[in-house]
């Protein structure tokens, strides 16, 4: 939550990846609420649970609602989070005797986690590694294998992350009537996994993508450091094309990216574990361990976004790597 | 470094304390810079070092320059940070003879450190425990004295803390012929302490700002998890006026912000453990450690501030504490 | 690394657990070493790299050395790692000219990293879950769910962690002639996984196995969460046999081992990410983030399966669970 | 909590400092509760709160008492504390009717928090530096400073560390009749401050020691971090009379001293994190808070007195220190 990022456009470009920033924005947001709640009534519907004469009602009434953001921003600070303003707005918006068929037995929660879990996009950019040099092919291997490990991990790992959330207040949605057919045509209309129960209470598997993107920056900050050590003058094992400069030494080509990653490194690893004291959360929801999860996941999906956009950048700059490998 | 607060305007609200955002917004940045150039050559040209024609053609272009903001971004993640484009600006801008005389012989650290620490906008706010009940004043005397101490704390370490830094591109420009004068003068100028030396490498004042910071939410913490185990049915200590809504229970009524302020000590707590990972950075500056503080103290920052004001808003609704305390 | 369990006996049942404690022994150490060495001159002899005598002699050898525990632990200080003072002492006890044949093109990381991770005592103990009530069901699944995740997870982990580590001083054994059918042989004498290449360098199986240490006790941690908000007085659903005594208030019965599990899971959860902090290691070994692994996977570990104990010891206690579940 | 140290004694001389381990021994622990109950009934006689007769009996029965270790050891599992076992031993040890005055009106945590930061025996040791070389002034001038600093701000903290704790059930003693007169004679007699009210529940400055302490190890990390990198072959600014050996390559010679200061500053500014997790406890004390505390401040003094034992000896090694510092 950093204001380095939100008000200062010098340094949001350092930080912050425009697609993950895509993810979360404002707009992603309301679209993905909006599809949330199109997806639940068609389930709902289907099975009888709501008529279908409400469920068209809504959906034609989804696309002409413009949900009044400022209204959904300040009662974010009273509701903690943004569902209960806009489910509000939204049946105002539809009117009786619809409006009774919105959000029906469901909860803010099923509809955040779709939000902030559904179609990562980190994934394909992974691949770039296989351009490295193999003369030096001893240094670069862990490089190399610590990104395949983790794209390798990251397929393993969607059909337990990118799951649809539906539990209703105390989480029992899916053990009602029609509750599991709801969830698995939810599932398919939204493009996510059907998974099994809720997950309110279990959030091992947000710690364990949390694990996956420390995981990444961690490989990443380890070739980092690697090419740092090895542009010390006096090692010389690695030439870049370009460093940045010096306010004070214009002559000084200085190995920034590969410093920032490992920046980036030692930040997601301390953020993994916040990420794990919010397993420590109360009852059948805790908004604590909640807003801990929002506090720390974007900026870690962010940051190790951005670090395989520099790191590809870094490594684009390599101009040659020499010599044998510095001795341990 | 969170797109939640950079890209999403719902959520923005929650974590995002105008103020510190204020203190860290681009205009700041530049209008900071321009101050300190500003205040170097007056400092510098007192003593002889720069002749006061310089001094006098770069204040005057300092007024008239309007830096080119995007160029300076996008040199930022090539340099590491926005000095040297910002430098190359300004010089540009000024012109022979007298663009000699910018920026002589400091570095971009003296600039930046100077930015994050003037004049902390935290202290003010934590006058408000005062309206206290004082009927549960057992329960209530550490979340007050936690404050109290923390006010008196902040005096004690303004000192250490908001000091002006001019090192120069080794750390030795106070070692050199005028550079304590400098240091004096320039701190006068910039509402600042001269403090003794440079700090490019020993940052423990960055690290007890963050001790402070963590103490600061961590008593709030304490406070509004006590408030959230108060308010529980059954406990039913502590009647809040109004909480957060559920979507899915409108009758229900959370104790958000109690919650919230759980999160917020939790986060800190977590934050200042990578600052003091920045206690070990190398040789006589590192990038890493540097950036690593970028990304912690701004949102640390705003989350203690964010935390003060959320926690006096938190007290204004409190209707009634009745009964005993629990005990343990 | 805390003295509280080295020097203090009080404390220390508290907080050791018995069997991992005996993984890391003096005498276990001294076994693993042995049984690594006969193992490797075995798979060196049986593709001819050594002679049979060679062979012979070593593993005569091991059966009489008793190594000096004091000079190796006074070398340790000095050399970082057991290894060097060990092979030493093997060394002088086989005595030339077999003596060259020990400890042929291997390391010491090859050496300490088998004692480290061969099998695992943790495993068998997560299935005390299944007395659990089924009358507050809801509120004990996820209790039930963390744990039945991680026995599989477990499973899935084994041969990534369970795997012999043979890579010589720069890591390139198994490239050499013979190699991979040495760490086939030896990975089986051993109960090992031969697992692929060394991993000096590449810790990801490290850092995932710390994450899954963390998602048991954060599992657990939730549970005695749950456990000390329901025996709160006031709720009450909760109905506990014995806790622990104040000794000021004879009457009190405190949810001593439901708290101890939350301090638990927090210990976990911190020191995750000070394991991920070790991603970021130099060249081709780093002494540093060994040093961490050593400081933090071993107290983790004792730190997990003492929390499944003590669990077991806490559902023991269970008198009733009545009442509806508290809503949150 | 790391059983490396408390089974392997292969290990323990590389992290446990045998100062620090002293001071939490069993005999230590014993003694000093013996203390406190005999420094309790001297100030309630001396106020009349017990009579004469009653103390001098108890201080007599003091004298011969040997607690059941075995006892104390088992019920600090189910108590969460030793206290409780202990007062039941020691008043069945005096027998009635004089044990009715054993341990008034105090709790376990008044006996415990004396035990905890008594007399710490870390600060005289931080005066070795000064036999420097000043050759190299400037790179070792923060490596000075931050141990100088640290040496006087511990002075400044002790009053706030080193305080009598007197409390009561909830916290109430000293307000009590005689409280006040009762915690300065037991300070006084303890050689200990009175400070100010009880601390059971506002342990901001149980986190100001833990982060004076993690200044310690950060400065010495950063010292070691620069020794490792001015030790690298290519850069041989500096010689170290001996290093620890490779097992695998005999001639080479490790900077293993100044690696392991780096590990134990990234592993101190991890469990700072986790200390001022413990900032949030509940209510009138927090056994989760509490136990957080006794995982993580020994380890963190053992660690720190371990760095400057270390250090001392890395510094001891210095051979030669030459050539111009590497530049930035």
């Amino acid at each position: 939550m950093n204001p380095l990022t939100s008000a200062n456009r010098l340094f949001a470009p350092l930080f912050i990846d425009e697609d993950v920033a895509a993810r979360f924005s404002t707009d992603r947001s309301m679209g993905d609420f909006h599809a949330f709640e199109a997806a639940l009534v068609d389930a709902q519907s289907a099975t009888g649970q709501i008529s279908a004469g409400d469920a068209t009602a809504i959906k034609d009434g989804l696309k002409s609602f413009e949900p009044d953001l400022d209204a959904i921003a300040t009662s974010l600070i009273v509701d903690g989070l943004p569902v209960p303003e806009y489910i509000r707005q939204l049946k105002a918006h539809i009117g009786a005797p619809h409006s009774d068929a919105v959000h029906l037995c469901v909860t803010s929660q099923d509809l955040i986690d779709v939000d902030r879990f559904g179609a990562n996009p980190l994934t394909g950019r992974t691949r770039m590694q296989a351009a490295l040099p193999i003369t030096v092919a001893q240094r670069v291997e862990p490089w190399r294998t610590s990104m395949v490990q983790a794209a390798a991990e990251l397929e393993r790992l969607r059909p337990k992350i990118e799951i649809v959330q539906l539990g209703g207040p105390v989480g029992l949605y899916r053990h009602s009537k029609g509750g599991e057919t709801h969830a698995t045509a939810m599932a398919q209309a939204l493009g996510l996994y059907a998974g099994a129960g809720q997950w309110h209470t279990n959030r091992s598997s947000v710690a364990d993508y949390a694990n996956w993107l420390s995981q990444v920056t961690g490989g990443l900050g380890k070739m980092g450091m690697d090419m740092a050590l090895m542009s010390q003058q006096g090692i010389g094992t690695l030439n870049l094309a370009k460093g940045g400069r010096s306010s004070a030494m214009p002559h000084k080509k200085n190995p920034v990216l590969a410093e920032v990653l490992v920046a980036f490194a030692r930040h997601n690893a301390t953020q993994l574990g916040l990420v794990h004291q919010a397993l420590v959360h109360e009852q059948e929801r805790s908004g604590t361990a909640w807003t801990i999860e929002w506090m720390t996941l974007p900026g870690m999906m962010s940051t190790t976004s951005r670090a395989i956009t520099l790191a590809q950048k870094l490594l684009s700059t390599v101009v040659d790597i020499a010599g044998p490998p510095q001795n341990d």
